[in-house]
């Protein structure tokens, strides 16, 4: 999967080999006669017979009778690479887990389990590893749980590998595709003066050690009260004033007491805005191409690391999303959704009456309904949407122009709604909520050029776990932030 | 620059129009002959003659004795498109900065300004604009200071959208670059509850109307202190016990009571990190293939929006940019640095003695007398250098294995070191500052199969000042937050 040109060309083959001296800084060279590799390209490289270097971590160690063997992978691939060397070359330090330095000649394999191996001519250990100090053990498959207890190591296991570079690629064709359809990318704001959604559930900043009382007068380091980002949407709605459409990946917060599987503190949105658009079919269409799309690419440019998950962490997952990739997606209104709800023989927790907001249980079954099939939930009642969604302006069941992706296993992946942009209809709903100080420059928005547009966002922990068949969102995410935890 | 197949896709050319009814809410239908094109796309089309849709802002107004000719944007492109329309056409609405929706036929322009203009058949304002109260005036232009009093407007003016055109071509064209070369991208978090560089000038978080009396016992979120990062770089040494190349690009922050034209309290920051190195040479070829690249590539795909500013904000400053690109840039140690600044006739305000800090007035002098070509300034004093710097072990004179990128107009661009891989070295530091506890897990890392590493930080907003030539920081990012002021 990676290349490294640049890595080649930091790295010159054969060429003089500057470096410190480590006693009086001196510089020294010394000849590099291996061409240094990465372990992906060393696996796909067909210069059979040729020298090269690689380094990289022990993944296993055999000695039998002749040789002695390892396996050897550094991240820039899940395959590891063989080494074949002879006993002289072993050394106490080559455990689990350990750093080495191998230079040798690559030879075809004789086994069938790989093409290539490194026949060793040298192997240093550059950085040692206790076994019995160590997390991991050798040959262990320890679960996810017990990895996310070392948020500092779990990388150097397969399964945490494979999803760091899934969730990079990821990454890349998400804003592959939004770059290739024309979309401008912003980075919104992390620290803002406003709460959006006026959801609670915020995190506010202060300088550290700051103590409130100290001035009167300014209290706050920008003056005002100031809170992490819940949501970029108002942000990239300045945007849609100027650009056809925008986009913004990146952090969103909330401090919510929740630790369930499915919530995180810190966790990552993808969020876009289309401008001069009247109907959120046109929004839904966005949402359905970047999901299509972006797995298409995954699938295809991750394979192995994908498979892994397939085969190791949700078995049978793979069927779902091939499922998911070869059909249209379903769309039904709220006032249908609730109509499937009672006329199902399943008894639920939560009403299902019309106005009450569709539960976790709900989703399931709708999902279920439409054949494990992605169904877009549309308009809502006006009531349940926040302030910004715009009025269908119906009756008797007033709705909004709203729209949920409701996916298997995830429940709701995407939220999104055309948004008011009618000057006099916003305003009064804000004046209603006590809100027009605060929001101001938002009705400023519709007050000079404003053009009718929509938008949504994307949960990308959630997207990650609905293609991988990850239970836990902790598991899908470098770092983990939730309530009570925050290591590193 | 932008296509817009997606967009294409979504507004399908010459098919039905689905929308809802505002009164019912029913579906209607209407046909939709003409073909709806970005601004971009309609002047680069060939189709003259075709009934194209365009929806935009208005730029100008001139009423002429046949004909009433408008100035119309999208963001799509710095360049309108000029639409021709007949009088009978006029509507009151038709002002500066209103949105508009033109069908009309697409036609080559008799003027030599423009290759096509637009004949009119229909124009619709959509969002009207009072001229009087629109803070923005035709034909005036504002000035940078002007425009920052309004962060939700300024997108609309011409010079703020080919900032965020370039930001956003930067932006992907770093990403690709780390990609191409085999960079993992990590999502570093933002909140931590670490330190990183025992810097002070931290923001702390934590959950907004929490009263910290509430619970003694747990008086925290998180159950630790937090903060917003100020560097994910020891997120991104975690990676690197684990890939061979990884990089992270998001916000940064930084709690500083400076309002100078170089310091954000939020700020972008481009961080990446190289196993398995033992050179700072190797660092120092990132950092300058990184700049070069990326530069290059954003004058060849926003050429018209660079062209506005080395035209408009900083003339002449395109020779600079030039200059950096076509020679490599110099090296010096930070003891040659001080021999320089010490023969030189200029008079400094901080003192220039082996062991100082390098001040602005310094590197400025620095870059000059390297011929304003980017200085690799290496091999700083060690107890200048941060705790995991890599100790050079040298004497008299203690370096650390550090650098700092200058470039001409902006000062130190990107810092970057050798990491002390060495666990004896890296405790004995650690021990000496006091700051065991906290970071044990960082010890870890070196005592689990330590590899030699190294990497650097860019400043986002820096880059775009220097190749850009703008002067405040402000000016190059959505929405900027510093002292005193979080607007929106």
């Amino acid at each position: 999967m990676l290349s490294s040109n640049l890595l080649r060309s930091v790295f010159p083959v054969s060429s003089e080999w500057v470096f410190s001296c480590i006693k009086c800084g001196s510089r020294q060279y010394c000849q590099k006669p291996f061409k240094k590799l990465t372990i992906s390209d060393a696996l796909s490289t067909n210069a059979l017979g040729s020298n090269i270097r690689i380094q990289g971590w022990v993944r296993s160690v055999r000695s039998q009778k002749e040789h002695l063997f390892l396996h050897v992978n550094d991240g820039s691939s899940l395959q590891p690479l063989q080494v074949v060397a002879s006993h002289d070359l072993n050394d106490r330090g080559l455990t689990f887990g350990s750093a080495i330095d191998v230079s040798g000649s690559l030879e075809k394999s004789p086994s069938g389990k790989q093409n290539v191996e490194l026949h060793a001519k040298q192997i240093q250990v550059t950085g040692k590893c206790d076994p019995l100090e160590f997390p991991f053990k050798i040959k262990e498959r320890h679960s996810l749980e017990y990895l996310r207890q070392f948020p500092h190591l779990r990388c150097r296991t397969n399964v945490f590998s494979a999803l760091l570079r899934i969730r990079s690629e990821a990454t890349s064709a998400i804003q592959s595709f939004f770059k290739d359809n024309g979309f401008i990318q912003i980075h919104t704001p992390v620290i803002t003066s406003n709460d959006c959604e006026g959801a609670g559930e915020l995190f506010q900043v202060e300088p550290a050690g700051k103590d409130k009382q100290q001035d009167e007068r300014d209290p706050h380091y920008f003056s005002v009260p100031t809170y992490l980002t819940v949501s970029g949407q108002l942000h990239l709605e300045v945007m849609a004033g100027a650009f056809p459409a925008v986009y913004t990946f990146g952090p969103t917060f909330r401090a919510e007491n929740s630790q369930s599987r499915r919530h995180l503190a810190e966790f990552y949105m993808v969020e876009a805005e289309i401008s001069f658009t009247e109907s959120l079919e046109d929004v839904m269409a966005v949402m359905e191409h970047l999901f299509k799309h972006s797995t298409e690419h995954v699938l295809t440019h991750c394979a192995e690391d994908v498979d892994l998950f397939h085969k190791f962490v949700a078995p049978r997952h793979r069927g779902q999303v091939d499922l998911m990739l070869s059909r249209k997606f379903n769309v039904i209104s709220y006032t249908e959704a609730i109509d499937i709800l009672n006329r199902s023989s399943q008894i639920f927790t939560f009403p299902t009456k019309w106005g009450c907001d569709l539960q976790t249980e709900h989703e399931k079954y709708l999902v279920k309904h439409c054949g494990n099939i992605p169904v877009f939930v549309t308009d809502y009642p006006y009531d349940l949407k926040p302030f910004y969604a715009r009025d269908n302006q119906d009756h008797p069941r007033h709705t909004a122009a709203a729209v949920d992706l409701l996916v298997p296993g995830v429940g709701e992946l995407c939220g999104g709604s055309l948004r008011e942009e009618r000057l006099e209809v916003l305003r009064s709903r804000i004046i209603q909520a006590g809100m027009e100080d605060a929001y101001e420059w938002y009705l400023q928005l519709r007050q000079f050029g404003s053009v009718p547009h929509g938008g949504f966002g994307m949960g990308f922990e959630r997207y990650l776990q609905c293609i991988l068949g990850v239970d836990n969102i902790k598991d899908v995410i470098p770092f983990a932030r939730f309530s009570h935890s925050c290591l590193l």
